[in-house]
């Protein structure tokens, strides 16, 4: 379904609902840019949504790793289903429910990237640290000014390492009867760290 | 001296001089995914300047693939040099002078990035749709206005497909002594399409 190795799925090719949100393409490829994988690795997408991050995730650390995927949408877990199904993906499981609780009992990750968790991200990120093997990495994905600042808060308490705030704001072209406008989409923040 | 799958070599992995440019980590990563690459691939790097896109694709085209980096600037070639020798790439070969003279006698690639060209990108475009193999990507990285309208009148006219603009505008943070603050770098635009 996708027979490139780099990262950077076009959205066209994902499944999408109207109420589910999806990480779009670029700002897709730097979160695992971020990442930074590697083939055997276990990582968790926490906010799965679409389920375009738990797709290039598990393309990229190929049958021996796994991606668990996690949301508390069921609309969210029924439309990343699709979409790993979409992709002859073997690598993935799907755990419905709210991260705080369901992560307690997942196994140790290598990688753990953080998306939409309605308000809870600080407490997360902070649940996060707990289930990262030493050396392993955490890559948030930001739209809301609050949450910027409560993992702004968190990340001064718990020690992470190499952080790195990174605001991507994406244009794309459009066609007008006279020329060519570049339509902006909004800043994403995305907030890399690495476990010590 | 890169580990990991994924692109996105940090900026301070490379060799730099003050005079000659690089692609910065985010941008790079972008142009690495726009240009959808695989392992055996031709590549070439037009305007390769520090290497970092020919050392980032030379990783993604594996040893059977094989980038070749131009640069009319003697500088870039020997800075480009200085860090395929640090990733420790056997897979990358090495063109100084101007590429609408040089690129006529390389073999046909499979994708081809254009990068700072100095006036002639719009040139270069029209000459490398010739040197692209039948489904190749172009990835062109724009910062003056002037080269992405001469670049958007050549793509009117030769008949590239899946043309993409997307610009990429990039803010990192700074710690203040108060708090924590954003700073912008300049907008890149991104042209990506392939040849029918």
């Amino acid at each position: 379904m996708w027979e490139f190795k780099t990262p950077g799925i076009p959205d066209e090719l994902f499944e999408r609902t109207e109420k589910v949100p999806i990480t779009k393409e670029e700002v897709r490829t730097i979160q695992i840019s971020k990442a930074r994988l590697l083939p055997g690795q276990v990582v968790y997408d926490i906010g799965c949504g679409s389920g375009s991050i738990t797709v290039e995730a598990a393309i990229q650390i190929e049958q021996t790793g796994k991606v668990i995927g996690i949301d508390f949408d069921e609309n969210a877990i029924e439309l990343t289903k699709k979409n790993v199904e979409k992709f002859n993906l073997s690598n993935v499981s799907l755990v419905f429910g709210n991260a705080k609780e369901k992560i307690k009992d997942l196994e140790q990750a290598d990688v753990i990237f953080v998306g939409g968790t309605g308000g809870d991200t600080a407490d997360i990120v902070q649940l996060c640290k707990e289930k990262l093997k030493t050396g392993g990495r955490i890559v948030i994905g930001i739209i809301l000014i609050e949450t910027l600042y409560s993992v702004l808060k968190v990340l001064e308490k718990i020690e992470f390492t190499s952080v790195d705030i990174t605001q991507v704001t994406i244009s794309k072209s459009r066609k007008t009867s006279t020329g060519t406008m570049m339509l902006a989409r909004n800043p994403v923040t995305i907030i890399s760290a690495a476990k010590n």
